[in-house]
C-alpha cells in the first residue's frame, strides 16, 4: 500500500497488510465487517473461530475483511521487511498506525468508508476501540472481547515481563539473531509467563487442559501447547507488537481525558470481557464501557481466562456470537 | 541446632535456626504461639506487622516464637552457609524440613511440645499447614492468610517465571556469583513479575502506590518499591525459597490424598485468603477450607492483594486481628 506515515515519526516504506475477505460488498456498500488481530495471532485464527455460514459473522450476510496488524509476521514485520527498517531497525508502530492503514485499505480496495460493525479481541479490541473514538462516522457497530480502550498500568508491567523474557536471551542479541528459533530460551520463558497470566487458576483445577485441549498432563500442557505455541514465533515480531500494545490508548486523541474520548464514540458497543481474564479483568472493562453512551456489558463466562480468545470451547464461541447478533440485529 | 536430615535425603550440617520471641511461656507450657515466615521475607515483618500489645498475638497473653525459615537469609541460607554446602551447592530443602526444625527448637529451646496457635501467610501458611496435618495432637488451632495446603500448578508455574527471571541472569552463573547485587538484571526482572502478580488491577488503577505507599508515580512505585525491595536479597537464598514453595503439599503424608491428608488436622483452624490475591485466590483456599474438619472460611478484603500480607494498610490488619481474636477467644 506504499508508504505509511507513523505517529511516532518514521516512515514504513513500502507497507504490506495480510488480508482475506469472506462474502461479498453489497451495492449499497453497508454490510462491510472489519475484524482486527491480536498479539501473537493472524488472520487465519479469526477465520476459524469467528466466521462462517450461521455464525453472527456470516459471510452470506456480510462481507468481513479481517486484517492482519503490523508486525503480526504476515502484514508488514520486522522479519518480512527488508533492507533498512529490517529487523531491529524495524520503526515504533501504534495501535492508530494500523487504524489508518486499514481505513486506507478498505477505501482504495474496495471503496468501503462505512463499516456495519469492527470487531476485535485484545490487542485486536484496542483497534476497534481507535476505530470508534476516532472515525464515529464511519463506524455504525463495534465489538470487543477482552481488551480495553486505554491500557491500564498493570497490564503494561505484564507485558514488560514478556518483553524482558525476550530481550534478557543472550541469542535475541538485541534483535540481530540469525535465526528466528536462537531465540528459544527467551521464548519458552514467555510461554512460561503466558501459562501463568493467558489461561486462570480454575482452568488448571479443573485440568482443562486435559478435557478440552486433550493433553496427558500438566507438563505436556506447558510444552506442547504454549511452548509450541510461542516457538515459531520471531521475536522482534513480537516485540514490535508488545510495544504498540502496552500504548493502546484512545484517550491520546483527548489530551488523556478518557471519559472525553470513548465519550465521542457514536457506535453501538459491545464490551465482552472474559470472566477469569488476569490482564484484562471485567472490573477493567467495566469501568470504560460506562462511558461509551451507546453500549451493552456482557461478561462472557469461561474459566480459560484470556486465551478463551482462542475458540478451543464452543461454549465460548456460542456467546461470543450470541452477543454479536444482538448488536448486529439491532438497528444502528 | 545440629544436623538436620532432610527430606530429600541430604543432612544440612550445622543448622542454624533464627527466631525471635515476645512474651512468656506461663507454667502450664500451653500459652504458646508459632509464627512462621514467607518468601522474601523474614521475622522482623512478622514481629512489625502482626505482633503488639493489644493485638491478637499480645505479647502480655502469649509466648510468641517467630521463626525464619530456611533459606530465607538469617536461618541457614545458601549465602550464611560456609564450606561444603555454600551458595549453589545448600541442598534442596522442603517445608517439611522448616517444621522439623522448628519443632526441635521449640522442644528443646523451651519445652514446648503444644501450641495454642500455629501462624503463618504465604510460603508461612504451607508450613502452618505441614504442622496441623503432621502433627495435629500439637497444634490445638492454626491460622493460615494467602496460602494453599497443597501448591497449585498454576502457582508451581508462577514460582517457575520468578526463577527463571533470576537464573537467566549470566551474572547468576549457576549459582556462583561473586557479590549478590551482582544479580541485579534478574532481581529486577522477578520484581517486574512480582509488580504483575503480587498485587491487583484494582491497586494499580485505584492509584494506592501514591494513597497508600506515598510513591509519586507508577514508575517511582516500580523502582523505589519492587525494585529495591528485592535488590538487597540473594539469589540463591530466593531460589531456595522458591524450590520449597513450589513443593508445598501436605498430601504427600496420604499418598497425594488431599482429603485425607486435611481431615486428619484436629486443630481449630481458620484460613484467611485475600479477596484480590492473584496466586492463592480465596477459590482455591476455600476448595481446601471445605475439606478442614474444625474450619472457618474467611476472605480478607483487600485491594493490594498478596502484598497485603506486609500490612500496609491498618484496615487489613483489623481483619486478620479480628479473626485471630474469633480463633484464639474460642476454647480449641
Amino acid at each position: 500500500m506504499g508508504d505509511l506515515i507513523l505517529e511516532e515519526g518514521e516512515t514504513l516504506r513500502g507497507c504490506k497488510l495480510a488480508y482475506r475477505t469472506h462474502g461479498k460488498l453489497n451495492a449499497a456498500r453497508d454490510n462491510a465487517v472489519l475484524v482486527t488481530t491480536w498479539f501473537s495471532g493472524t488472520g487465519k485464527v479469526m477465520e476459524d473461530v469467528y466466521v462462517g455460514p450461521g455464525r453472527a459473522l456470516d459471510p452470506a450476510k456480510y462481507f468481513i475483511v479481517i486484517v492482519d496488524q503490523i508486525g503480526s509476521g504476515l502484514s508488514s514485520s520486522p522479519h518480512n521487511t527488508p533492507g533498512a527498517q529490517s529487523m531491529a531497525r524495524f520503526p515504533r508502530v501504534r495501535i492508530g498506525d494500523d487504524v489508518q492503514a486499514q481505513r486506507r485499505l478498505l477505501k482504495d480496495a474496495f471503496g468501503i468508508t462505512e463499516l456495519a460493525l469492527v470487531f476485535g479481541g485484545s490487542m485486536g479490541g484496542q483497534q476497534v476501540y481507535e476505530w470508534a473514538v476516532r472515525y464515529p462516522d464511519q463506524v455504525k457497530r463495534a465489538a470487543v472481547v477482552a481488551a480495553t480502550a486505554r491500557n491500564t498500568f498493570h497490564d503494561f508491567m505484564f507485558t514488560e515481563t514478556l518483553i524482558e523474557a525476550l530481550t534478557s536471551d543472550p541469542h535475541w542479541n538485541k534483535g540481530w539473531y540469525e535465526r528466528g528459533e536462537d531465540v528459544r530460551d527467551g521464548l519458552n520463558r514467555m510461554a512460561g509467563i503466558f501459562a501463568v497470566m493467558g489461561w486462570s487458576t480454575e482452568f488448571y483445577e479443573k485440568k482443562r487442559w486435559q478435557s478440552l485441549l486433550g493433553m496427558s498432563s500438566e507438563r505436556d500442557f506447558i510444552n506442547g501447547v504454549m511452548r509450541a505455541y510461542f516457538a515459531p514465533m520471531d521475536a522482534n515480531n513480537l516485540l514490535c507488537m508488545a510495544w504498540k500494545w502496552q500504548r493502546g490508548d484512545v484517550s491520546r486523541h483527548t489530551a488523556g481525558d478518557l471519559a472525553k474520548a470513548l465519550g465521542r464514540i457514536t457506535a453501538r458497543c459491545c464490551v465482552m470481557p472474559i470472566s477469569h481474564d488476569m490482564f484484562f479483568p471485567p472490573r477493567d472493562c467495566e469501568a470504560e464501557q460506562r462511558l461509551i453512551p451507546r453500549s451493552a456489558f456482557r461478561v462472557i463466562e469461561a474459566v480459560e481466562g484470556h486465551m478463551a480468545l482462542n475458540g478451543f470451547d464452543p461454549a465460548y464461541t456460542a456467546q461470543v456470537d450470541k452477543h454479536l447478533r444482538e448488536l448486529l440485529d439491532f438497528p444502528a
